[in-house]
């Protein structure tokens, strides 16, 4: 009645850094996928420790001891500060790499290296050799802003007000006191409040660089608007839901097809971005690689406004999802092999 | 070693729509009140069925059989749209009433009923024979603004920018699928999108009453500066907190005593709102009846802003709580008494 | 590097009873299935609304709109009671059903429909037109009591005691007051208390035909030991957790090869039995079609004692997913293809 | 109307180890009690910080430095091992002492020791200097088997099968990974499993206290029966529910009043236990000093059989709101005086 047949070389590679939430994802992606092959997964606090990612058992080494040239491509978990000498140890062994971290994203004082948010930036990434992951807030902010931004649709002087939240997989699974169960369950709070959080100097780098550049400007001029971003945190334990404030330029472009047409003009081919026909919900996305995404226009106000929300699991299209994704890219797979849509 | 020595004549008190949470809050509260008497309590769905408050044993009755007349004051929870006639009842009876419905809320057609903000209206409360209980995030976000818009400091033609959230509480106790556990675990969304949502008329018009009112302008102008107000459903059982973004039409004010001044003016000596030194949790406040708000300046903006956070218990300081409170104040007795702080 | 060559014809499968948490997850399990292909999904409440499973859209039909002929094989999700009589349908239709309903199990007055606890009565399976499909309860149970029942290793007139806890969604979706998220959260309770669960049945019945049986006695005769099952509601949305006391007929037996040999032996090349080094709980089998068991000694006791703990997903290998691993058997299919290791 | 005239002379208190999660709940309790002043609050990690309970602010202090002499009476919450020490040096200084640890418990190698299982052994403790405060699991397990063992009902022989499952609060607030949010949410399962906990010695030696002596036999002789416990870990933050299995040695001694008859017989004045009509839950006790208690019969078994529910709140009735019950027993204080019942 049926039958295979089916021959695939898998791709080997690494991850560093595979103990923590992130790195766990990607261990279970990577081995779930049909095309990539894990050959070591470090952790330096676990290391001879075993664990099972889908039905798979792996023995965590330490980093010293990955043997980083058998990998074709190494993901890179570790954490800020110390990722980047190991994604420099992993290009000397001829590894290609995606750091995961923020040591080389955009506006952390390392420009140049291509920003992994695939479904705006995918022309600068096939091919090449490091890609900077997006962090998970940045994700889910930049992918409701692009289609605005690109268009120069966000009012000059005005403030895109984002309200963020997300589950505590985001805050990383070092113990801490107010991370326990009896802390955060039957909670919420803000955190890093008064534009403080580390996501909002590649989300200004990236918006920067999306918008259309007027005559004379400096293509290093920052954007004309201001950025108020407050995260909060949920008592689940994955997803992020950005609920964004925008005042718009002009609310003629909106007039045809509704709110959401810079959206469906921008993302109505991206099997990873999904259009929403009312507010998304963190449960919509979890466990799944895909920004879920819903505009609606403001009621009673003076200035054309729309409220844009974007809904992802941080996890996955928030770090390790959109990292295999990029991985893909780099390595000229199927973009979306490999990956829960 | 110790003795007591007390003579109380306790109010006689009943409670409409007992049996929702706000009604089941009122009758905890009251049964540990020491200077209130629970004469009735009614649930029309559930006559003739016992609960226990603190110890004591409640039978509900029909609204129809309710002795409104064996009371002082009535505490009506009845459904919007359903209130306004047991409010009726209740005064031909002879009962004081605190209404928890929005039914004469202002903004909602209803006008000159006194409205029961308690620390910002409390001189028109003393006496008076009905008072409107405001909405739960009514209560959170007023309470915030309410020092700025009183000292006309929110700048004209801006938009105050309110994202909340809420525990589920705050949706009642009929059963509905997206209220179920199931739904409600590891989730998180917005709804109500748009400035549609039913508090957003009280808001308004507080905002205000309580603004200056510009020469020659008319007293019932509205306020010149907007509202977005977008709810947020979260997965635990009680709770609001409101993250507010504000443009100041003038940050000299503030340089005094930083930036919390206008809220030590207003909020100092009272006895239910905690000003804190960091941002506020829903743990904070949960059974107690309080605000707690903190308030912080967003660096990287072009024009002056703040962040206010505020938080309450829905079910307490958003509803029965306050709803014992102004009992209290109308009552003549010790604002404070029989309330959890 | 790589290439693909696959022909597969997909055998079409229909669902009754698509809209509940069971029914969801069989759309979910066969959408993702290479070798079933969904070919119509009912929910007569909500019917013509629209669902989405793994990235393909469903509309849902009424029963009666269902083309049951066009299926080779239907899974019925229907509730007990009502479930047995569309069974009669499709098999009318000519298609093969795997019911998960409690009408056709054993102890059920219905015997002769073979019991879908596929890694005990896998035999009985293949090429069945009909197959019960086990209750979530009794498969997490019965998958942890069958090595010891075969091997006639429980005490005679000692009771095996389960105390057992579920998440929410196996109670279903319809809106209840008692399983609202502020009734659920932060609460554990017992319910059907006293031996009075629908699952006894078919636990019963199933020892019964798996114990050995003495010399003389008749086949249809009960074990010789009782079983006191009390369930629990957990405030989790899914899993089962049956932690169970049992009184050795002889310790002996297990002095070879530790307390987990009977275990071993019947399971050590099953792919969805997981023979765990502790203590199982349900966060290892979430979203997974396996049972994963521990069995430890217990220690100050008088009569040799163990304690067998088993954790399945209720909804998958408590429901679809095992409903799918019965569906590979009946049609020849690899038993594990399309579920979740 | 009314009038107060009061005059309270109190007892001035300590707390070691008041940064834990009982040791909060003591001083919280403390705060609130008309009749107790809290003197002093050690917690050596955090000296120097400031915490809330009740509106009272409280700066915590090293225990070397806490001021021993100046209380009448001293809770210590410290660790297991570390406590007994800190006991003698309240005992030295003049004090009086409550000690949550399990140090001074019965079965700990440390007998005489009067044991705060207030209901039950309520006369050893009127004027005792030292108390040894039951643990959280054998609180609920032992108020619900006293009225049998002491009627001498349990079956020689048989196994009382304990199943209990307990909040997150009775592991503690140090920071482990196990025990933070991500993990424990949407989890369950079994620990310190085959009757290895460490409440298991103060069961059994208070069991063997309460049952009667046979004729012949020694005062120290073991219970006739054996004790199987299981804990279990929920996600939530406090409350124990026991689910406990009794083979009855005669069940015609609850013939007459039904299976509740003993419980009523031994509590029925009793202001802290509660006999409930349904199976209690951990949300009915939260908060309170109550235990909550239930018996059924189990259908369908060959020997007479009870399951006895007892849901208690962890941190209140099973450690700090015994604890401050044991302390007006031992000051001769009216016993309800500050305690939620």
């Amino acid at each position: 009645m049926h039958n295979y047949a089916l021959c695939v070389t898998k791709v080997p590679v690494g991850v560093l850094g595979a103990s923590g939430y992130a790195g766990r994802e990607l261990c279970h992606l990577i081995s779930r996928h049909p095309e990539l092959e894990l050959r070591f997964a470090t952790a330096n606090d676990q290391r001879g420790s075993r664990a099972r990612f889908s039905g798979r058992e792996v023995v965590f080494v330490a980093s010293e001891d990955a043997p980083l040239a058998s990998a074709e491509l190494v993901f890179s978990a570790l954490p800020h500060g110390a990722s980047k000498e190991w994604v420099s140890h992993a290009r000397n062994a001829g590894a290609r790499v995606v750091d995961l971290s923020s040591d080389l994203r955009p506006g952390n004082g390392c420009e140049g290296v291509p920003y992994g948010l695939t479904e705006v930036m995918r022309e600068q990434l096939r091919g090449a050799d490091v890609v900077a992951n997006p962090g998970c807030y940045a994700t889910a902010v930049l992918l409701a802003l692009a289609p605005l931004a690109e268009r120069g649709l966000i009012a000059a002087d005005s403030a895109v007000v984002v309200s963020a939240a997300s589950g505590v997989t985001g805050a990383g699974n070092s113990p801490k006191r107010e991370l326990l169960f009896a802390e955060v369950a039957e909670d919420f709070r803000a955190y890093a409040v008064g534009n403080v959080h580390r996501h909002l100097a590649e989300m200004r780098a990236t918006l920067a660089a999306l918008s259309p550049v007027a005559v004379g400007a400096s293509e290093s001029a920052a954007v004309d608007f201001d950025l108020v971003f407050t995260p909060h945190l949920l008592p689940v334990a994955r997803g992020i839901l950005a609920t964004i404030t925008v005042t718009l330029s002009d609310d003629a472009v909106l007039a045809g097809g509704g709110p959401m047409q810079p959206w469906r003009d921008a993302y109505g081919a991206e099997p990873f971005v999904e259009l929403a026909r009312e507010t998304p919900s963190i449960r919509d996305v979890a466990h799944r690689n895909v920004a879920r995404i819903f505009v609606t226009p403001v009621a009673g106000v003076r200035r054309p406004t729309l409220l844009v929300f974007s809904a992802i699991d941080n996890l996955v299209k928030g770090a390790a999802g959109q990292a295999v994704q990029n991985g893909n890219v780099m390595l000229g797979l199927d973009e979306t092999v490999g990956l829960p849509a």
